[in-house]
């Protein structure tokens, strides 16, 4: 019992930076997009192929979660995109008090977009809202085609599902109409993207989807 | 401070737990292996190809963890070997009071072998001890090469490095050779085993260490 009294405090505690983000968000017009993913799905090569295009068009950062390492803030840098890093130590997710200091470093309040890459973990980061308009859940093709019945809780929470890694399919024994179909039995409101960010292909209905975000949020829409 | 000493509280219950396992696996000379890896790495593909050749030899079992569903269990069963599913709900890992309460399920005091595939996950099993005698960490050539850096602690506490899908290798980006550095970057001391669960491709180099897990624990020495 005890356990779950903390659990629901702290829980309750990431509620509150959650909503404060969530009502800063909206006064700034910022639409907020955090991406989840086992480890190794290609969250940061996505970035790396959607970010050059999208930043041309709207004013951006990312901030990047991991246990240890720059490595992935450094990669975005490198195209010149604004990336923080955020080194957790061995927790497990990002909670929305760290992304809270933040915002004057990143100067999110003159942002279009900010887009968080969570920590590569399907299961802790599906309990921390982060105030982000929109969630996005990835896998790839070289992980298993039941992974969303598996991991039911980040794909009911998602609004977004991405598949990458289809150039890898070929190779694979991955069903990717079955791993669609078991996504939707999960959640069938999710909106679902099959992509390949090493090669291009289906990378511009999802930079589209992201713009609609974007609109959204100047018109005052709430998405998740 | 108040959560760090819980996070104290409830690792000691589990190490306590823990240490009734391993003196319970020392008497009945059962030797234990705790298997981690990210999801989709392929740890129950790898049961699939290396137990139907163990299990003529040794009596073992297999203790299958995820946050839902019994489809890895079933997976085993079909090829006639004794699985057990736990089902976590929405928690990271398993704990060494999960397994305790299996054991008589189980008849380990039988067994030449258990194997815990735990929970797919690269943070939060770092932390549970298992009683294991061994702890193999899992990565697949479809993830990135840099990822024992970003998720030291498993890597630090494992003795045994499995790098699957090398099938893969020829259609993605992954260096085998870099991945392996980095791996012993963190950890001197990790025994490596690159491999294609899918293929077999390797494995039974890793089935001969297997061997001299169980031959060790009958001998009565300790490894990790």
């Amino acid at each position: 019992m005890t356990r779950i009294d903390i659990n629901e405090k702290i829980l309750s505690k990431n509620d509150m930076a959650a909503d404060r983000l969530r009502k800063r968000f909206k006064e700034t017009g910022t639409a907020v997009i955090n991406i989840a993913s086992a480890p190794g799905s290609g969250k940061t090569t996505l970035l790396e192929k959607i970010l050059p295009q999208l930043k041309t068009r709207y004013r951006l950062a990312v901030i990047e979660g991991d246990l240890r390492t720059e490595n992935d803030a450094n990669r975005l840098r490198a195209l010149g995109v604004n990336a923080v890093q955020i080194q957790t130590g061995d927790a497990c997710h990002l909670e929305a008090v760290q992304i809270e200091k933040l915002l004057d470093d990143l100067q999110t309040d003159n942002l279009d977009l900010l887009i968080i890459e969570n920590i590569g973990n399907l299961v802790c980061p599906a309990s921390y809202d982060l105030g982000e308009d929109a969630m996005f859940v990835m896998l790839s093709v070289a992980e298993g085609d039941d992974k969303p019945a598996k991991y039911p809780t980040i794909f009911h929470n998602a609004g977004y599902f991405i598949l990458n890694k289809t150039d890898l399919a070929p190779y694979t024994d991955f069903d990717i109409q079955k791993c669609l179909n078991n996504a939707l039995s999960v959640n069938s409101k999710l909106k679902l993207f099959t992509l390949s960010a090493r090669t291009g292909e289906g990378i511009n209905k999802l930079i589209e989807a992201i713009e609609g975000i974007i609109k959204n949020k100047k018109e005052g829409g709430v998405l998740k």
